[in-house]
This record gives structure tokens, sequence and C-alpha cells, in this order.
């Protein structure tokens, strides 16, 4: 039996412990504190720096335990995890000193209940490495999500708290206290060994459901083989299928899913052994496309972030949404990045459910994490209660250790202890899963975050082009967010104003990144002309956002074999930013842009290859014409090509495909239309049409010098 | 005390057992067998292929136990280890079955020895894995050095027995029978806190000596605290200082050395971590850079193979000789290539001594080793006893998992479960040693093996200067043996004759890796012209090879910091090649190649990148001047450059190079000279006078063909 209790904080300052008020479990003490005083929403303007004051306190929960006590059981005290370190007292007596949130804690406080039943937990101060900015680097000693010490999407704002599902529990020797299945699959993917680890004092029988419901094992053997096994498949490759097991004891019934599947990383084509090719000769690039079940995946996603800035408060419903537009969104795969939390466990249970995979970086980004005792001590802890939690989910596809770890910013190494040790530890708790130290790794790239780079003058179109990344695992296109969700963050007189130093900036609109960012107003005074209204810059960084969304998702494919992978920086925000790279808008809000990627992510459609974005009137619009093929179908398409321009849709031409195979994609013509001399300055739309679907980009014609005169002349 | 014992062996052909013959221990049945029954110098002509006969033998090996055993003593068997898979019987009873040469055995056999006294070794045949050719595929499923199952320099001869140091010892509780000291080094590697784990029943006195021979420690505590070190240096940087210690019981003495030192593998060069600097961005480059207590190392040295066919029966004469004419090319490093054995205690004794560093893989090389349950345990037996062994040695500063794994001959990923596995036994038992899972990794290059490449029509001259790798770990330019190799192992009739399919082929004068190679006669013929005997061919390619290894090794050097480290392919050779890539004829005979690299391995030194090898009359022979300085102190040279032609030496400049700092280059003058319209083909030679030493580079000055007629008709 499990008993939730009720519980107060306070926090302590110079040892002295204020007024006690009423704090969610789980939840975050910040957020509570805050309430309990009557804090303005931490979303509007600059609400969120009041939090600074509270950084440096230390925090006491406490609660008088309520439960109920049969003949012979004993009394646990639960906690999945608590942000971040903390002692936990039983009558003030100290009963355990913890570091780390991730790991779960089991305490036999039997005996000491009899003394009484006052629980506290003493937060420690966050951790903050000594003479470090305060910035993300006081991080790089600790698990500590770095998020919440500030990056170009979330405030600072320090967070701590009772992380996770946190009670009482009455104990007897019939309880099942663990357990995991887990399984071998035949070569052929067609038979499983099933195995269950249970800890329990008594026998236990076991009821094995297949997907669709009939029980196919009924006793008490830990051993199960099946055959003819309904695999699991990602979204758009196949069902999600999940068996159902029930493990009772005479006291607790567990119930839980299991998805077979097989995972590795193969190598990107079949020719990717070839290269390098000329001596003096390197390695080859590593393999980095998912085979699921033995079929290359084109792994296409985003990536997820905190959806929460108070993360312990998440709910379920929240994780529903956010995981179901997801999928909906033709995607197959989410990267859970190291600077967030590692999601709770509802979250691993709807991407089993839905057939999002999961990649699943520690709690390790943007820093040196220098491999000392006590770090690695705690990251031991940590990464070894991570990898035994997600494991067993057959949503969870890849382990890496952390964030662009090895570049500049960071400067680790594959020499770093850190990142040796959670290797190590994927490859005891976990060894047929792949790892990864981090990303990137060889022939991954990260970026461009903005559409045009103003120093080289591209924009994404020629950008990715010319690239040969083997996996995109971060990209973005900003965009200004809509109006309403400006009007519920900015004070009104600031609204038609962006202005750097205010809350434009508090909200990510400037000085995030570049000075510009994420606003990036520069850029689209360049491509487009000066705006005259706000309202004109959310249009025409909408505009931007899909189009190059679009662009490089679409490129990406294109590129398969050589390239597997697809993954754009990011899904959701913690909160509302002004401007940003999200796809959702806080808290589930879906942008243009979600709509864009949607469209770019279909198993099967046309794409074409466009030379550039913008266009000068009488040039001529160059683009290559592909048929994309995800699927594991083959397929053939009538593929109609039109020119949207003034207003009139033109044929192009027409393109039959011909017979495509499974998972392949087909270069077809490469069409050449030249653009009128006198057209003012417009958007123009190339149609691509086909049973399949059809797919449209909106491209940018420019008047020249002259047309604009007379264009002006004529509307006056 | 231990017992060293006489031994018989004999083969076992379809279960049984041949006639007996002495066996030598430490030793190879097959040579003991070939000795037995006489059969012809394993090194003559085609001899080799006589022992293709036993490859699917069983062995026996077999002896009465001589020893004496007094009062409480127990009697051990021990071997440092036997190739591969074997059964230890006593008195006709198995008491184990063991595979894996690496891996120490100690038996207590004293309760057995009531029984009798006859000892058998019984070796199972080879490993080979079934359905694999007859090559190194046949090793990918074993710890067995792949290397006799033939390679490119090596004749394939599968070898096995006993390979290393065994005995019977007595022993009692004041028995040391573990001993191995390790230590901290403080940061600024002046003070050390060194421990010595020991085990023995009884208390033991310990004495410690300076590298001067003073005792500066005496007592019983197995944990010192040293100041004032003096630290290990590789050769070339300083003293190899080492502490000797003495460890005491009442029944034993061990004795052995400590050299402190730190290393790391740091970044190439300041600038390393601003790269890649495009989006969409990748990693950085991983480092490469041993840095030996603090300072960057410029890595320079060879690769060490096996030094014998019968690995077993290499003596420490032999180790003496070879790793002393190392020290004297000025090398610093050696690279013990995953191929080969793991060299014997003694190597990595003297290595400790001379200052040479020491690279060592594990017994994995050119093949996919597939992580199944049966190889993965056994590898994490021999790894785990060939890095207990190793890495007290402050020779040894790197760990590696083998040989071009990560290419398409092999297609090993970062994935692979062998590779993961070595990473993480490194980290749990020598986790400061930096470790790489393979060379070549990301930013390394291997290869070219030839002075000139007929298709691209480029030499190393032009193709090393374009290349810009981080290190470069295996490169080789091959030379024809000298007449008295020729003659010692071709049979008389064919030394004027170089033809395939006859001694000259076995001897890898053929076919060993492309069909010219290693005579490569073809490109003599295309740089030279078509030369008229056996001699002159020896002479050119006795040139390109001094040539080629001066300008890679200089060119590398030159390329500091972005470039660390160039270690030539190869050191040795395990018996007479006619032709190849070492510097060494076998077993100790140093080339004019050695020498050569003698030359460009100097510390300090002036240096020519020169754009070609070969000129034409009338051609403008350009070339860099650099003085390289790869030493701990500043210098600054006055660098006077000749070019001799037609016999006379012409003054081209003088360069006075002002102060340089230390382990930095600097980059000079570039010259050009106008080569005379009407000279006859010759050699020309470009000298730079230091007094640092002189370098001199031997070049092609080939005449026009108007020349060449003219040349023609004053001869005549």
């Amino acid at each position: 039996m499990k008993f939730f209790q009720t519980w107060q904080g306070a926090c302590i300052t110079d040892g002295i412990t204020g007024e006690f008020f009423p704090a969610q479990v789980p939840g975050n003490i910040q957020n509570d504190y805050a309430k309990a005083f009557s804090w303005g929403d931490v979303n509007y303007a600059d609400n969120c720096k009041q939090y600074e004051a509270l950084e440096d306190y230390a925090w006491l929960y406490r609660t008088e335990l309520i439960y109920e006590q049969n003949e012979g059981e004993r009394i646990f005290f639960v906690t999945y995890g608590i942000e971040y370190e903390y002692d936990i007292l039983l009558n003030h007596k100290k009963l355990l000193h913890h570091t780390g949130m991730f790991s779960k804690v089991e305490l036999d406080i039997t005996d000491e209940l009899k003394n009484g039943t006052l629980l506290e937990i003493y937060l420690y101060p966050h951790p903050k490495r000594e003479g470090a900015d305060p910035c993300r680097d006081q991080a790089d000693q600790s698990c500590k999500p770095a998020v919440c010490y500030g990056w170009d999407w979330h405030p600072r704002l320090l967070v701590s708290g009772i992380f996770d599902e946190t009670f009482i529990e009455t104990r007897t020797d019939a309880s099942i206290t663990f357990c995991e299945p887990s399984y071998q699959l035949s070569e052929d993917f067609k038979k499983a060994d099933l195995h269950f680890e249970i800890d329990c004092g008594e026998t236990v029988s076991i009821s094995l459901y297949s997907p669709d419901g009939q029980c196919i094992y009924e006793g008490t053997s830990h051993d199960i083989h099946l055959e003819d096994v309904a695999l699991w498949w990602c979204n758009g490759q196949g069902k999600a299928n999940l068996y159902r097991y029930q493990v009772r004891s005479s006291r607790d019934t567990i119930e839980g899913h299991i998805g077979f599947r097989h995972i590795r990383l193969g190598m990107n084509g079949e020719h990717a052994w070839n290269y390098p090719s000329e001596f003096p000769k390197s390695r080859s690039y590593p393999p980095i496309t998912i085979e699921l079940n033995g079929r290359p995946i084109f792994a296409k996603g985003s990536n997820w972030v905190n959806p929460e800035i108070f993360t312990a408060t998440i709910t379920e419903p929240l994780y529903e949404e956010q995981l179901q537009l997801a999928k909906d969104a033709n995607m197959n795969i989410l990267r859970c990045w190291g600077g967030a939390i590692v999601n709770k466990e509802y979250f691993f249970e709807l991407c089993d459910r839905l057939g999002l995979m999961v990649w699943q970086e520690f709690p390790l980004a943007c820093n040196n994490y220098v491999g000392t005792p006590d770090y690695l001590a705690v990251l031991e802890q940590e990464a070894t209660a991570i990898i035994r939690r997600i494991r067993r989910h057959p949503c969870h596809v890849l382990w890496c250790g952390g964030n662009e770890l090895f570049n500049g910013w960071s400067k680790m190494t594959d020499q770093s202890l850190a990142l040796r040790l959670l290797n190590k530890l994927c490859y005891e708790y976990d060894r047929e899963k792949p790892f990864i130290p981090t990303a990137p790794i060889m022939g991954m790239g990260h970026g461009h975050y903005l559409f045009y780079d103003q120093e080289s003058k591209q924009s994404v179109f020629e950008l990715f082009r010319q690239s040969d990344n083997t996996a995109y695992s971060e990209f973005g296109i900003p965009s200004i967010a809509p109006m309403e969700i400006l009007e519920k963050v900015l004070p009104p007189e600031l609204i038609q104003t962006p202005t750097p130093d205010t809350a434009w900036e508090t909200h990510m609109g400037y000085n995030a990144w570049t000075p510009d960012s994420w606003l990036c107003l520069g850029i689209i005074d360049e491509l487009f002309g000066k705006q005259t209204c706000i309202e004109d810059y959310i249009e025409k960084s909408t505009w931007t956002q899909c189009e190059g969304l679009k662009c490089v998702f679409e490129e990406a494919r294109r590129q398969k074999p050589h390239c597997s992978m697809a993954i754009n920086w990011c899904y959701n925000e913690p909160w509302n930013n002004v401007a940003g790279n999200s796809l959702l808008r806080y808290p589930t809000l879906p942008q243009p842009g979600y709509y864009a990627v949607r469209d770019a992510l279909r198993n099967v459609m046309p794409s074409a290859r466009i030379e550039h974005f913008s266009y000068e009137a009488g040039e001529t619009l160059c683009a290559e014409l592909w048929l994309l093929n995800d699927s594991d179908s083959e397929v053939s398409q009538t593929v109609r090509v039109y020119l949207e321009i003034n207003g009139q849709k033109e044929p192009v031409l027409t393109w039959e495909t011909g017979t495509i195979p499974a998972n392949t994609n087909k270069k077809g013509h490469k069409i050449q239309i030249e653009l009128p001399q006198n057209a003012p300055t417009q958007a123009i739309i190339l149609h691509l049409e086909a049973d399949c679907g059809n797919s449209s980009y909106k491209l940018l014609l420019k008047a020249t010098k002259q047309e604009e005169i007379n264009q002006h002349r004529l509307n006056v």
C-alpha cells in the first residue's frame, strides 16, 4: 500500500527556517514559495528575475506521516527523485544524505517511526562550482540539468524540490519490490526468449497478453518462449505493438508492457566503407543509421526540451498532448537533450505506445565535466539509475553522453573520464543498445540556427545543399511568436517596439545567442526590406521559418542513405519566448512551422531541391524534382508541377516517377523557369501535386529597382 | 623457489600421439618439431610452406616434474602464457582448461602430486573460425595474434606452444605472490604518493632507492610520500629516471622499478578547438598529442612487429639490440601493433630504461571481431591480464583497441562490443592512461606505403605536403633487401631474375599487397628508367626509401602542432623479406633507411620542404627552409644552403633563424634554384648545414630528351 502525504515547505536563510507554506509533491519548492507569497506569473515580463533572490537558500520540506500499518508490515519511505542534494530526517534524526535527483531511494523507516512521525527533507542550496561564472558553467560538476542555470531559450531560474513520485509504502515479504522483463530475439526477429527478473519473497504468477489482448501465457515460470512475435515498430513503419503483462503476488500486482524490437546503428549506406579512399587514409564515418528490426530508418523528429520551467510539475496530460502532436507531425524520434531533465516514466510509456523513438542523453551539456572523484561517483550512481529505469522501454533506441561535448565551448574529448564511465555503464547494463559519447560525433552536424547568415549571405537553401553530414541532429529557424503570445508576456506599451534590455530580451528576443537573436529583425530587413509593424515581422519570420524547416528536413532526406537523420532544434519551450526555434509555443500551441515540418516528414512525398529562396525578376528558378520514399513499400507517382506567380498557377511539367523501391528516393527532372522581368515584389509558389499528397514552396520574387519605381508610380 | 623443467613435445594426429622430441620452453612446438625432424631453415626459399601441414594438429607437452619441497610448502604450476587453447593434466587428470595466451595461470598442484609427477599440456589445434578463408579472417574470433595467419610481410605460419616463462614454484604464507606499486602525482608533478599493493601472508619490508642509487625509504609501510620527484622522461626530453624498490618477506625478495610520470592526450595545438568553424558544425578532432609531465611531445618512432616468426623464442639480447637501435635513431615511441604478440616483460623493462614510450594495442587487427559471448569472455580475460601487467610501466603511454578496425577491410565501429569492452576494462584498471579504440581514429592517417603512386603520379613529396593529418601512425617506403640477404634466402639461380611464384614471392617480393609489391620494380622503372641488374634496383629502391622516409617524417614534424606524431611502418621484420618497409632487416641489421630516419628525427635540425623528388633539366627547384625544434630549449642557428650538382657544391644562401622557442619550429626562406638546361641525368643534393648538424636531400635531375641524345653521342 502506498500512502501519499501532504507536505509543507519553508526556506532557510542563515540557518533560520522561515514561515511554512503548502508544498506540491512532486513539485518545485521555488514554485510553491512564489505561489504562497503571491508572486506574479513567472511567464510574464521580467517576473522570472525575482527568483534569483532564492538561489542560495536551503529549503525544508516537512510532513507528519499518515499511513496504516498491518501486522508484519514494514514501512518504507520511497522517492523516485528529489532535486538535488538532500538529507532525510525522521524526528530530527538524519537517516540519509543523498546527492542526485534521478536515483530512487527506498528507506526502511519502521523502527524509527516508534519515536514519532515527523519526516523532514532538508535541501542543500543548488550546486554551483566554486569560481564559475553565473551561467551553466556552475553546473559542470553536478548531474543537475544545466538548463536552469540559463540558456538561450530558458531564463536563469534554479529549481529544486521533490522532483518525482514520493510516498510511504507498507511492505511484507509478499511485496514485489522489483520487476523487469528482458528478452533475446532470434536472428530473424521471429522468436523471443522472455525473462522476468522479479524480487519477491514468494512465488508470483505471471500473465502475458498479446497486442490484440489475447492471454498467451499464464503461469509461474520467469522464462517464456514466444513464437511469431509481433514486433514493435516506430511511427510510419508499422504498429507499435505492445504485449501487456501482470505479475501477481498474494499482496501486489505489477502491470507493464513489453515491445519486442531489435536496435542497432548501421553504416550510412553500402558505400560508406569505401571512404575515405585516399592515402593517408583516416577512418570511415561512424554509423548513425538506426536499424529497427533490421530495417534502416530515416530518423526524423525534433529535440525535446523541458516543457515547464518548474520541471517537477509536468503533468501527464501535458506529456500526452505534446507527444500526440509529435506523432501527428510524422515524427518517429525525439532527442532528449542533455541539458534538460531526464523525463519521468509516463513520457517513456507514451512514447512506447505512440511509436516515438527516444534518443536519451545523460545530464551533461555544453560544459567540461571534469572527472573528479566526487563527480564521477555521483555520475555513476545517477547514470546507473537512469539506464536501469529506461532500458526496458521499446521506444528507447540510443544512449548519448550529452550535448556538444566535443566542441570548443565544452572541451571534452574521447578521453574524458565521465564519458568513458558512461560508455562502461551502458555496456554493463544495456549493452545491446547503441551508445554515442556526444552529438555531434564525426560526420554529424549541428546548426545552422538561422534562416539566413548575414556574413556569408547564404540562406539554408544554399547552405544545406552543399553540406553532407551523416545526421543533422540540431538545426533551427527562429520565428517571432504570434501576437496572442506577445500580448500574454509583454507589457502592452512594449509590443510594437522591440527593445533590448526589456522584457523582449528577458523572453529571448535579444542577446539570446547573437545580439539580434531570436527576433532576428536585421535578417528580415535584409531579405524583405524594412517592415513597418511587428505584425509584418511576425509574418516574414513565420514564412522563413516554414520554408527553412521544410528545406532542411527535405534536403536531409534527399541525402539518404548518406544522411540518416534530421532532428530540428527544438520541439517545445518551457515558457513563452517572444521568438525562438521551437515548433510548439508554450505549453502546446503548434506554430505554422510545426505544420511545415509535418508536411516535410510525410513518408511518401514529392520534394523540390530549390537553389535559392529569393530571386530577382528575370532570374531563372532552378529546382530538382524528387520523390521521397521512407515507406516500406514501393511507390509510383505522377508529379504535376506548377508555378504560382501574380496569383496565376501555370503548369510547368509532369513527371512520371516510375516505380521506386521501398525506403528509396528518386531524383527526377531539373526544372528551369525564367521568372518575368516586370513583376512586383511578391511571394511565388512552386506547387508539386501528386496522389500521395502535394508539396508547395513559397519563395520570394523581388522586383528590379526599375520595376519598384514603376510600381510606386502606379500606386501613386 | 622456482624449478624450471625439461620438456618434450609430440604431435597428435587423429588422436594418436607421435614420437616425442625435445621441446624448448618458452618456445613454439612447431619450431621444436622442425628441429627434431631436421627441417631446413624456415628463412630460406619456400621452406616456410612445409609448416602448413602442421596446422591442424593437436600437440602434447610433457615433463616429469623435478622440484624440492620443504615442510609446509605448497607446490604451484605457474605459466605466464601458453598459446592458445589448452588443458593442463597431472597424472592424466585434467586440472584446467584454458583459452588465451596472455593470462597467467597459477595452479596449486600439491595434492595431486601425491599421485605422481607426470605433467602434460594438451594444445588444441589453432583457432580457425568456421567458414573463414585461410587468412587472417580465421583469427577473428580469437585473441591469438592474427599475423601468423599470413600478412604482407609475414608468411602464413601458425605457431603455438608454451609462450612465456613457465615453472614449478614452492610457496608458503611468506611468499610474495603479488606486488605492484602505483602512485598519484601532485598537480605540479613534484610530489608523489606511492602505494604498494602486496599479497603476502606476513609483514614485508620495503626499500626504495632514488635514480642515483640513494636509499630514500626503508620500512614496512605500503604508503610512501615523496617530495622533489625525479620524473621519467622519454628519449630526447630528459632522463628516463627510475626508482628501484625491493620488497622482502622472510622468504622472497621482489625487485622492480618505478618511473614517475604523468600522461594525457592533449589537443593538437591551441587552435584545434576552433575547428570546425562552419555550420552545420561537426565535432573537433580528437586529441592525439602525447603530453608527458605536462609537456606536449612530438611522438616519433616506428611500428614494432614480431621480431621472430617463432614468437615464443624471442631472446633478451634480441630485444636489447633492437631497442637500443631505436633509441639511437632518436625515436621516442614504438607502436606495438595489434596483429603482433603483446611483448614479454623484458621488452617493457628495457623501454622503461631507454625512455622509449610504448603504444600498446590489444590483439585485434584488420578483422571484424564480432562480439559473441564466447569471444567477449576470452577477450575480457586476456585484456584484463594485459592491462594489469603492463599498466605499471612508465614507458607505457597509450592503450589502443587494435589496428585499422574502423576501415572497410575490418568493418568494426564505435558500436562494436569488443571495443566498448576494452574501453571499459582500461577505464576500470588503468583509467588515467589514454585509450583510443583503434588507429587511425578521426584526424589520423595510415599510408601511403609506396614512394610513388603510379595512378596519381604523385610521390610522397607531393602527397604529404598536401595532407594535414593529426598523426601519421603508419606510412612506409619499401626497399629491396641488400645482396647479402638475397643471397641468404634465395636459391642462387633466382637472384638476378625476380619472378613471381618463386621464393621471391614467398619472401614478399610480389603479391604481398599489390601484384608489384614489395619489389616495386615498376615504380623504379617509371622513375629512373629500366635498370639492368638487381644491384641497380637495390640502389634505386634504397635511395627512394631514404629520401621518402626523411620527407614524410620531416613533413609531419613541420606540421606540428596540428600534427603530433609520425610512426613509420615498420621497424623490424620476423624473417628476411626480399623487399619491404622495415628499417631493420632480420634480425637486427640497420638499413640505409634506418640511418635516414635517424637523421630525420634529430631534435634540432634544419629541414627543407622540397616540392618534388624529380626534376627535368631547366626546371626550378623550390624548397621552404625550416628549423625543426622538438627540444625543450630555445635555439638559434645559421643555416647555410648549398646545391651539389655535377659534383660541385654551390652556395645558395645563408639563413639566420633568430631565436626559436622551445618545442617550436620556424619556417624560413623559400629558395628557388633554376636547374641547368644541359645536364645529364644525375643525383643532385641539397645541403643544409648548421651547427646543430647538417641535413641533405638527394634528388633526381633528369636530362631533357635532347640532352639525353647529346650525352649518348658524347659517350659513343
